[in-house]
């Protein structure tokens, strides 16, 4: 066979690979790094193509496209979502990702993106927090300890210096899994047998459990002033974790309204309740925290643009390593005309 | 490293195997089979998701994603158009695409789709020509002697028995190369000097040339009654090979009419022009070919459908041969809930 040329290979980084790759770096190093990444493009935000990720659903569940481009690089985000999988021994979400050269169309990285998402989506919340938590918070309440739980802390402490870290799940093997996941990792954790006994002095309140309808994870009496709220586990249509009284006492900053109107908390609210787009804040255009007894809330869906970041940063990183190989994945005869004479000289 | 679970791994048919399997089922063979998956999917039209392709244009050219689903696959095709390419010693167009399960939302099939969309194209063609070519046909004209063209009249003696090809290409050189790579396949080869000459006695004639804009390789005058044309070069905004007359005085087929009035032949055409869709002929629900003077016409432009049914079948094809990896592209912890402990225990 002939060789294909260079550009013809597209480096491919399995989750194994992705799994060394953390490990090399360092988890809370890679959660620092991507929350760079991140912070950088929401300071490019304008510059983004917007383009609604392209859903087909079924009546088991979804498969979405999450495409988007800074006009040098295009990514697309492959994620499927079907809570019956766990039933059945299999995933509910899984996740691959792919990056191009806009100027060449050559995809350049196609990468796993569970566990990358995962990373991603506790950097994005670490980074919003920066700007939006309390100065010097210290004590996070985690409501939920599934998948995300211990990205969500560490990332908290790589980041803002989180030192505490209170549990709470209404499955209880849920909670002893996240505390022995943590263990000597440098965090103290507090396991807590009720959702109010787990915000006590939490100056962060984050929410993501695996509800399915809409339900009251955190009820209005429950949440005083002074608090910044991250809710990840609202993120689709009929999928909230919030008292709508909550969202009336605070501040919310979103990614982007169009998305997070339908599929974030807000889907509770009317459709013009304010919010402030969080690129506006890093990018300086609008305040974040603007004193001590407000209440800052992250309404957070996960977009596009975030995907984005991580498979730039995946594909800078990956540089000079070997944590990936190489797949024979364009056609590329010498003569671009000429696709019938490669495949006829592949028959020797 | 723990061993990921079987549909953890997703097969990968990279461009060297595809031109394996290509020579392992035959090329005329694999064009037969493929018409035969694209006319099965036909026959269930209405059955299939129609979204329309998801474009991200440059300055230099465009990436687009083509999703579609049966109901129990979704598929979709990565491509790329960049006219620019061909001097920097890249491919103007690369493709890839992917199968998943709808039921688990699991992919099930990686491969690439440049060889494959150029056989999926062609198989297209005479799957359509069989429906519209005059009975008995054995010459046809080929108009654009690029990468297509090889393809395009393999697939025509394979599926409808032609004998003869008539060969015109502006540049003569393309010509040779077509000539020179049919030799000895079986078919009859006239190079010709103009497209006049290479319309003499053909009742097919297919144009795919490499001209950018809308411009006339076929005039009226030139074509005559009692002919199929297989127009595949006018294929996006601002590009159509064919007089308008030509189009008047034709019954023109087409694949899905909203994306052909866009960038098909008839996107000359006014907004109502009467078009018949393919599908209705192959489902029987409509007439093709109705008499001996008749002037049919496939506007064809290729659609999500065509990739599905190609994806189908290498998936099909490829079970229990080895033209074909397995990429643990997808995180699959023993608890979903556990994806950190299995970043964890991946340390070891």
């Amino acid at each position: 066979m002939t060789q294909p040329s260079e550009k013809a290979l597209v480096p491919f980084v399995s989750v194994d690979n992705m799994m060394r790759l953390v490990h090399h770096i360092g988890i809370e190093q890679i959660l620092r790094d991507l929350a760079g990444y991140v912070e950088d493009d929401f300071k490019r935000w304008e510059l983004f193509d917007k383009t609604p990720r392209v859903a087909s659903h079924s009546d088991v569940g979804v498969i979405e496209l999450m495409p988007t481009s800074d006009g040098e690089a295009y990514g697309f985000k492959y994620v499927n979502g079907h809570p019956k999988n766990t039933s059945e021994g299999l995933q509910t979400v899984t996740a691959f990702g792919l990056l191009a050269d806009v100027y060449t169309g050559y995809p350049v990285l196609l990468t796993e993106m569970t566990m990358l998402t995962a990373l991603r989506t506790a950097a994005t919340s670490a980074m919003a927090a920066k700007y939006l938590a309390p100065k010097g918070s210290t004590t996070m309440a985690m409501i939920g300890n599934g998948a995300q739980s211990e990205f969500q802390t560490l990332a908290m402490k790589a980041i803002i210096g989180l030192k505490s870290v209170r549990l709470y799940d209404k499955d209880t093997a849920a909670t002893a899994k996240c505390a022995r996941n943590l263990e000597g990792l440098g965090v103290e954790v507090v396991s807590c047998k009720t959702p109010e006994e787990a915000i006590e002095g939490a100056q962060i309140l984050t929410t993501c459990t695996a509800d399915k309808q809409n339900a009251t994870i955190l009820t209005d009496n429950m949440v005083g002033s002074g608090v910044h709220i991250n809710a990840i586990g609202g993120d689709c249509p009929g999928k909230t974790e919030l008292a709508a009284g909550i969202l009336s006492r605070s501040d919310v900053f979103v990614e982007y309204p169009p998305q997070t109107r339908i599929e974030g908390e807000i889907q509770q609210m009317p459709e013009d309740f304010s919010v402030t787009e969080l690129w506006e804040v890093i990018s300086g255009q609008k305040q974040g925290r603007t004193g001590d007894r407000q209440i800052t809330l992250f309404d957070s869906v996960g977009f596009a643009i975030e995907d984005f970041s991580a498979l730039r940063y995946i594909r800078d990183r990956i540089k000079g390593t070997d944590y990936f190989i190489e797949l024979d994945m364009l056609a590329d005869p010498d003569d671009p005309r000429d696709l019938f004479g490669m495949l006829q000289r592949a028959k020797s």
